[in-house]
């Protein structure tokens, strides 16, 4: 089995709590950097290749401007993301608007920004036109694809497309190309996520080869250029340590066999290759810090932990398995089964059910691997809990406070239409 | 099958979003004010009677206060619930502290506020003694059972409290108990919570039969006063229009046949019942309200919404059944069947699937009904979207805005430690 290694060790982390008080995430900045090098490694083949970060796997600014150093644009899909890729120098085709179900007013700031919009259905180039008033269409769009049926490879199902919201099927994006053709766009790329996290090296050569054929039908069929196509998001992480974990080269050579297999012959070996990726990005890098600061014992053996769901929804919304390290202990032998629980009044908010660790004991610190994307994004403040700060581990070893924990005043922010609303802004425990 | 309408019509809806924009959340004070008196006259037989509404199922000051005017205190499990419940001028038996896995700082909150503390666990009674340090222990506090096995009645299994983090063995409840006596507690309540969202008439008279055997028990053995048995939650509300609703009058009557049986005879005809109800206190007289903004078909038939899992996430998280109601098409025959989806990047992003609605044009109103408790509560901010505003109908039809929307300020509010955190707090779309 693979080991799961902290990226800090016990007194890093001791002295790093200290100043931060759990619970707490805490993002790795060696780790990002090295990632996202092998990233554009693995596909300096094509040499418009771009990665678009989905801003709402981890929407953090100083995380995302290390990704903008590699020059790697944004993901957006929502009035938020499009604010903060704007503050953070973003715009035209730094960042990609990939929405469904879109409130017109969202197309509007796209467009301003200069973004490019992926549209997800058919009806959608009508509420983009009629979202943006009578200005030019922009130069560049981009559809959304769903195929319908099964998405398969060689080995296994990837997902249901058919029953997914997203995208248009491909008669609906031949119809699409033609009326934005008129329109007077000029390029259109094609898109589409057809699963999440998965675990083969099969999966974006797979998709590649769809969005390749569509790519060839569109340029041909419609005589509209097709820029780049955007494999977006979909290559996940090993979660588990017994899972073997995605090989970016042997996937960055997949697509290139596809690309050179259907896209070269075609005539359009001028095509870019974009990604969206969020959890591949970030999910390894980040942990979520929290000690342990009660142990009961009652039909089953359970560690409290100072961070509940509010902190990390993805096992309780999905039954997620996140490894769990007790530090100091990374080589003891894992001889107890404990539930780790948050005090959320839920059965379940848990971090784990029946996992096997080492003795722990109230004080110990927990280091919840693989929390760096779908984390800290996903918290929520059921029961009036708060979300907890996020820190970055540097290159040099210092750390950097890049967002501040929730407080009581932030929570109770939208409650100031109350007199007593007013008060619980002032509120101290 | 009985029938679910909403508590306003079409042209009151339509003139209560012109000032507060969809999403929305709406709430009826007639049918909360109802609800209450109901409750009450339920309970008229026990003189001690009290309601300590659920604060997490919708920590809105204005509502908890329309609860206040009836007696009603407050269930509270975490910090800034305690902060909400002080600055509504509450403390001392008005508030209970029904947590788990606590930090040490909000027991001491809790005694501070003289708040009627219920134990979790075992361990609870030292971490409490030294939470308050050296203060002396409160007269009245609380223990948490867990009774361990299945937890059945007559017509079926209500749950299995064996595989609960919550509470403490029986065994362990004694051992407490007889802690607590010789720490100078002079009253010592029982609690229990069960089951969640039950309908049946039966499981409070079932609840009731097991915590009065408990607290004879206590009394009797251990020698310490048994101010009040707490029935906690528990009791839902019918979801479905088909599904038979509860009636209290008839839970009422059933836990009142219970302690005529166990506890008067036992000579503690001075127990007092408390509950702590959240769900059966407010979910049926909420609302979400939603505009649809999208029509699509491709392999499903879609309605997208200006609402998404931001706003309730019930359906994703739990695959509840929330009813909804075309306004305007409320006796329309329902031969349609759509997905109603919000706009997340998350395929489970949807009030609703396959579900049978007349014909829906973009721009129609829906009724989410039964969103009064842990709707709003549960939202979360996951791909930057906000959560919306709340809104009371008034007895005489008036309406008053209880809490306003978030911003995107709001939503940048904790990244204010950088400095493009502090452009984004002045960020307008």
């Amino acid at each position: 089995m693979a080991q799961k290694r902290p990226f800090v060790t016990r007194d890093q982390l001791e002295a790093i709590v200290s100043r931060y008080p759990t619970p707490l995430y805490l993002y790795d900045e060696a780790g990002i950097r090295a990632n996202v090098r092998r990233l554009l490694d693995a596909f300096a083949w094509n040499p418009g290749f771009r990665e678009y970060f989905a801003v709402k796997a981890t929407p953090n600014p100083a995380l995302i401007a290390i990704l903008q150093e590699y020059g790697c644009g944004v993901d957006c899909s929502s009035e938020t993301e499009l604010l903060l890729a704007e503050a953070m120098g973003m715009r035209d085709s730094d960042i990609m608007f990939s929405s469904n179900d879109t409130p017109l007013a969202e197309f509007a700031q796209a467009h301003r920004l200069g973004a490019i919009v992926n549209l997800d259905d058919l009806t959608h180039v009508d509420a983009f036109v009629r979202a943006i008033g009578g200005q030019p269409m922009p130069d560049t769009m981009s559809l959304r694809l769903n195929p319908g049926g099964d998405f398969a490879c060689a080995n296994g199902i990837f997902g249901s497309p058919e029953d997914a919201k997203f995208g248009l099927t491909e008669p609906q994006a031949i119809e699409a190309a033609v009326r934005l053709r008129d329109l007077g766009v000029r390029n259109l790329a094609v898109h589409a996520l057809l699963a999440s996290n998965t675990l083969t090296n099969d999966y974006y050569p797979a998709l590649a080869r769809l969005l390749f054929g569509l790519a060839v039908r569109i340029q041909r069929e419609v005589g509209i250029h097709v820029p780049f196509v955007n494999l977006s998001g979909g290559v996940g992480v090993a979660y588990r340590p017994e899972e073997p974990d995605n090989d970016i080269v042997a996937i960055g050579e997949g697509v290139r066999r596809a690309y050179e297999e259907i896209l070269v012959p075609a005539g359009m070996g001028d095509v870019a290759i974009c990604t969206e990726l969020g959890r591949f990005m970030l999910a390894p890098y980040g942990a979520l810090v929290t000690r342990v600061i009660h142990e009961k014992h009652t039909y089953h053996d359970y560690l409290g932990v100072d961070a509940c769901a509010a902190n990390l929804m993805r096992p309780m919304l999905y039954d997620a398995y996140h490894h769990i390290t007790v530090m100091g202990k990374e080589d003891a032998p894992a001889t107890h089964a404990y539930d780790v629980t948050g005090m959320l009044c839920e059965n379940s908010d848990r971090l784990a059910s029946a996992r096997a660790l080492p003795e722990t004991r109230v004080g110990d610190l927990l280091f919840v691997h693989d929390c760096g994307a779908h984390g800290h994004s996903m918290g929520y403040t059921y029961n009036g809990r708060l979300r907890s700060a996020e820190v970055l581990l540097c290159e040099d070893g210092s750390t950097r406070l890049i967002r501040r924990a929730e407080t009581p005043a932030d929570y109770f922010a939208t409650l100031d239409v109350l007199p007593v609303g007013k008060r619980l802004k002032r509120a101290r425990p």
